[in-house]
């Protein structure tokens, strides 16, 4: 645990005491989204302290030229990168013609942040004495509007304390950004036109390339102790800038405020010239309803969303912290409603990873938007992957595939490859596989099976394609083989026969031909338009069972377990328990190709396979893998901890999985890692989900039913969590002796609890 | 073949025609170097063509910050590249105001390069015709003094054909160059300094970070029909170039010549302060000689040269075109003077592949030198890497090897690692083997067995150490197994067991064990001071025959053969031959991934080690090899046709020897992979020759002793070659029946010609 100076707090996260070294982190863990753009914690006012600026709008990326010091056929030339947008939010302030800025102050006091997480907003204040000796109290409130989600809103309020002063507040916006991680040092964005009407001020400006239009707007009001002064800004446009400055007076102890009204809007949702009439509206209305009424609506708007999310631990107010920040976060990256945008790996909080669609979004994201939103959104975000089923073919073309066969990209912004590294591009082809677990998961919960006959079966029959040219018949195994990939475990590279990717792709071809079957007799003329436009045959299919039937799986005798991959007992098998503490993380610790031919494994592989298939195995055969495969596992994936908790948890090894849990939704408030200020690990965040719902609660669906067996960690007096299972929504409250049910809806609704049918009726407690 | 414009020649190669779309390819073919300083064929005067610029001086180095699109622990921060020097000889011409420039001539004709390999000169002559009409014939002759390395000189005669013309020569020195391949677009030269002193300029710059100092110089002489004219010129210094501009009338058919002279001297020879005293001494000892004075003597330091190093065929003019073209080069490149200067892969004829040491020495090089050279030559080719030891050392270090351990870098200038790629980097490390085999091969051809206990032995027991840690014992072989490598196929990747890694890593335990009993009975007092420098352990030795001893080898019974690698009959099979010509060079049209699954071979590997450890088998042995693994060879690397050239004349395939000889000869001279500009394959070359002396002449040391096994390719009538034997010279010729020896010196020698014995007397002709 590297820092450890978030306060805990059921509903809010709080930082305490002004620290330099902490801003980037803060700038992370304080960050604001509304699943259309997003901002990190960054100040208003000037900071001359290390800072990383960052605001973001969803779906707007820029194709970024590949860096890579030796070139491999296949890499893509570009590669789209997640855009730091113009800045809306800056506030310059000066006190008596000094600057206000944290890093310069004589002092700094009374500190504080807070991120209330039950209402949506974030609020900064401090006492801060200038280097001109006056004192002034600070305090600013923003929030990103879930309702009017083009809009910001700032209330900056200041105070002087010890003597009267004459206070400019400078709003700003600013189209002259960078972003920290360009390639090549390029700006990113070109600036068109830079006006201002009416005391708003607007500036449009395009992506390079991409060509996303968007204008970045602000609109401000000034109060003096509660009334709004008619103060006229002295208006400065620059080239790539427009600030308003406002001057007054304060007299010692009287409270001044900015309120500021910023945002984007750009043309993904509206005619590029039609944008600065867009902005002007939404900063008519916003102006028209006041700070406080949008804030008020934000209070709203995250009730509503916690209303269904929310998941409550009482005893553990840590754990309590750790499970709201992660559902937060999840929130603020993603509301499901727009099918052109999914889950980045730090959603609005950094830039990293270039690119934004990881396997992440199948693998552990879809579980927590499927249950605690409509099933709609669940909906979408596999429709995100079918509308890029086409780029996935040509993906798999430019990698010598043929015949229609697709190969999802490992990371991506627009269905194009945003990833260049040849063992993970190329190789880490696993992720072909989630993309057909999650239509399955999908179907199996929602009972929407109309999805496949409608888009899913394209999807899988090109993936299925994919599987029966990438693997390869060993003449001296007589068995079907996959060579030369990397399976989840990234720290093993072009290995041969990863079980967990043969296993998954024996699996995708398999419940494609019974996918193929039940659309033919169910589904006749999907059926037909789908062979018609895939120009399937009964030998292709054929094929694919041949290669299903005969797929090679590495196993050894001796421990009973599958393999890794082939000859994994060819390495020195020592558990990471005699690592010393002195070698890890290994991944910072020792070099590559010592990692490599380690036996150390980053997150769940061979176990990831035991999760999505665990009804596959037994629970015997579950025990002889994990005690196998966790002793060996460093967990240096923000994904590991989950799967692994819920494993622990089926196995009635609660101790182990509370620790994993601790791990999963704590790892950025704790910063595990050390990096939170690149920003948070977004999608793993829905593992920490799955850790509460699927490893304590023991969800699972066993033949269309929802199915429980509660456990609860020690110390904890109970915790409680809501389904949305098919338009119904069932709480369930897990105490250590007992766990209650209560059904919203009007039908009833038969469950498992440890096995044992029960039968549910709408508003009725049940207490098993 | 891309590219066939070179015609035949015995001595020169000769390009005919001007085509703007040769002229960078030309620049690599026609490139001069003297061992101390190279130059590309650019053109003198101004050229707005596609050009690549390229002067460049031995020795000299920038550590380029490293560019790669995901960081691995281990990589190096920086790594040493081939700088581009300052330019030394440029040469502006003004024809009545207008500049001679090939790329705007109305008509270029008559168009010739020639570089006569048995001088040692590069003349270019055409005639244009101007924009502005005037025609002009000229010729231009330069070489780099073999004699005077710190000297090249430039005869620049023009003629107007046409009519009278004003004529302007303008000479000049710059050192505001950058490099093509600098991976941020910095300049790695600083200007210190610009002056001129009595008709000399001089620019003195320093190469940033490693802070080597140069003075580039020029000094010139015009001549009017053979006599100098006092012409004054009228000096220009800019900040990083100095140009000085010489006016002259030339009545028609009258011949004008510019000699200059210019060059480089180095605080790597002169001490920093006089480098510009130094620089001007080699200007005044040119102008002494003069231009025609200079160029007798290039010819003798050349025919030197060639005296020893000549290999003469006789009926195969582009066979003998290509072996001079390869052996000039390799003289070019290095002249084994200097101990801190090694030979790189382009040597002064590109920058491609940063860095300038790579295994080719040790594995390609050697035997040429040893043979064409005195032996102190090859002896300091062996003590580059042996004042690298302690690096060698650190850089296994930070991999995570201890005790004394080394991993020499894959490249390197100064012993540090240069290349950052983990699957060679980090796993090629087959590469240590080739140290010690270059130490075997010297004592056996030399006799010279004081190397080893002078310097030998120390670099063998660190990379003894070295194998040893990098084996692990692996329970389910009961075997000692080396995970994680690439081996001299670089088309397989961390791959496990490579048969020729743990082949040669087995071998250099032994090897170093046999060496110590030796040096430890023979050279007491270098063993005393060997083993209380290393501190080297019974035990450890113990543990290193252990590791030698219980190596694993795969094998196939079905076809026996060693593989490759583990599970490499996983792999589909299909020889080379059914591969369709339009998926070839597969590094072009395939994608990493298919190249890493498939089963086809870079550069010889299992083959590899039957070259380097010919007499561990049987003659049955290596054709049931070679007969496995060439079919499966795609020859993509310049340094594969030599090995399987020579396998194929042991065993007497003469035909396949003859068309792989010819693929290795004229690699460059028919740009067969059509890259040529980038620079010629320098280090191959040396394979090309041991095609014909260790293939061909069937040339090796058997106890001691040399060994021919003569054989000639269909169609020729003779070759011949020199060897320097334990400084005596033997001189072979062989034809079709027969071959006949010829000794210098003043002992007999003692040779086996096809097994049989023969002692050859002092300068008496003896015929087999």
């Amino acid at each position: 645990m590297n820092q450890d100076y978030i306060k805990p707090n059921d509903w809010s996260i709080i930082e305490e005491g002004f620290e330099a070294g902490r801003v980037e982190s803060s700038e992370s863990l304080f960050s604001l989204g509304n699943g259309a753009m997003g901002q990190r914690a960054n100040f208003e006012e000037q900071y001359s302290g290390a800072t990383f600026q960052g605001s973001y709008i969803a779906g707007v990326y820029y194709p970024d030229k590949t860096k890579v010091g030796w070139w491999k056929n296949g890499y893509p030339e570009y590669f789209a990168k997640v855009l730091n947008a113009p800045n809306w939010i800056g506030i310059n302030v000066l006190v008596n013609g000094e600057s206000l800025d944290l890093f310069t102050c004589k002092e700094v006091r009374d500190f504080r942040r807070e991120l209330n997480m039950k209402e949506g907003w974030y609020e900064r204040s401090f006492v801060a004495t200038l280097p001109n000796n006056i004192e002034m109290r600070v305090k600013i409130t923003r929030f990103l509007s879930i309702s009017r989600n083009e809009l910001g809103a700032i209330n900056f309020e200041v105070e002087p304390l010890n003597s009267d002063a004459t206070i400019v507040f400078e709003p700003y916006i600013d189209s002259g950004i960078t972003n920290e991680d360009a390639n090549w040092e390029e700006k990113f964005w070109e600036t068109l036109e830079v006006k201002t009407v009416d005391h708003k001020a607007f500036i449009t400006s395009k992506t390079l390339k991409t060509e996303f239009h968007a204008t970045v707007f602000m609109q401000s009001q000034l109060f003096r102790n509660g009334s709004e002064i008619n103060t006229e800004a002295k208006e400065v446009l620059f080239e790539e800038k427009i600030s308003f400055r406002y001057t007054t007076e304060a007299k010692k102890g009287e409270k001044v405020n900015l309120h500021k009204f910023g945002g984007y809007v750009t043309d993904m949702n509206h005619k590029r010239e039609e944008l600065t009439a867009a902005a002007g509206k939404v900063l008519d209305n916003a102006v028209d309803s006041g700070f406080e009424k949008l804030l008020q609506e934000q209070k709203l708007a995250w009730a509503k969303i916690w209303e269904m999310a929310d998941i409550s631990i009482e005893g553990d107010v840590k754990a309590q912290q750790g499970i709201r920040f992660n559902i937060f976060q999840l929130n603020q990256t993603y509301l499901g409603e727009d099918a052109r945008l999914n889950i980045g790996p730090k959603g609005f909080t950094g830039e990293k990873y270039g690119g934004s669609t990881y396997w992440d979004t199948e693998a552990y994201c879809i579980p927590f938007y499927m249950a605690t939103k409509d099933q709609h959104v669940a909906r979408n975000l596999l429709t995100y992957r079918y509308n890029h089923l086409d780029k996935a073919i040509e993906n798999a073309e430019k990698l010598g595939f043929s015949n229609g066969a697709a190969l999802y990209p490992m990371v991506t912004m627009n269905g194009e490859e945003s990833h260049n590294e040849w063992e993970i591009t190329f190789e880490e082809i696993h992720r072909n596989g989630a993309m057909v677990v999650a239509i399955k998961r999908y179907v199996d919960y929602t009972g929407d099976y109309d999805y496949i006959p409608e888009k899913g079966l394209e999807v899988m029959i090109a993936i299925a394609r994919f599987w029966q040219q990438r693997a390869n018949y060993s003449r001296q195994k007589d068995k079907y083989v996959i060579l030369g990939v990397t399976g989840p475990n990234e720290y093993e590279n072009n290995i041969n026969n990863n079980w967990y990717t043969n296993y998954i792709a024996k699996w995708c071809m398999e419940y494609c031909i019974e996918n193929l079957e039940k659309v033919k007799s169910d589904y006749s003329s999907d059926y037909e338009r789908i062979m018609s436009k895939t120009k399937l045959s009964a030998e292709e299919i054929a094929g694919w069972q041949e290669v299903a039937d005969k797929m090679y799986f590495p196993y050894s005798e001796e421990y009973q377990v599958f393999l890794q991959q082939d000859n994994f007992l060819d390495k020195e098998i020592v558990p990471v328990s005699e690592l010393s503490k002195a070698q890890r993380p290994i991944n910072q610790k020792w070099s590559w190709d010592r990692i490599l031919r380690s036996c150390y494994i980053k997150q769940a592989d061979v176990l990831q396979g035991f999760y999505f298939f665990e009804d596959h195995f037994s629970k015997e055969d579950l025990e002889k893998h994990f005690d196998f495969y966790e002793p060996l596992t460093v967990h240096e994936s923000s994904l590991s901890p989950c799967v692994h908790s819920i494993q622990a948890a089926a196995l009635g090894r609660m101790e182990q999985a509370y620790q994993f849990y601790l791990r999963t939704s704590r790892l950025d408030l704790d910063d595990y890692n050390n990096e939170v200020k690149e920003g948070c690990h977004i999608t793993s965040m829905a593992g920490t989900w799955m850790s509460v719902v699927e490893g304590f609660g023991g969800m699972r669906i066993r033949n269309g039913k929802l199915s429980f067996d509660p456990q609860i960690p020690n110390g904890w007096k109970s915790f409680s969590f809501k389904i949305n299972f098919r338009n119904q929504i069932l709480k369930i409250n897990v105490a250590p002796e007992k766990t209650s049910f209560i059904l919203e809806g009007d039908q009833n609704l038969e469950i498992l609890v440890k096995g044992n049918s029960i039968v549910v009726e709408p508003n009725n407690l049940i207490t098993v």
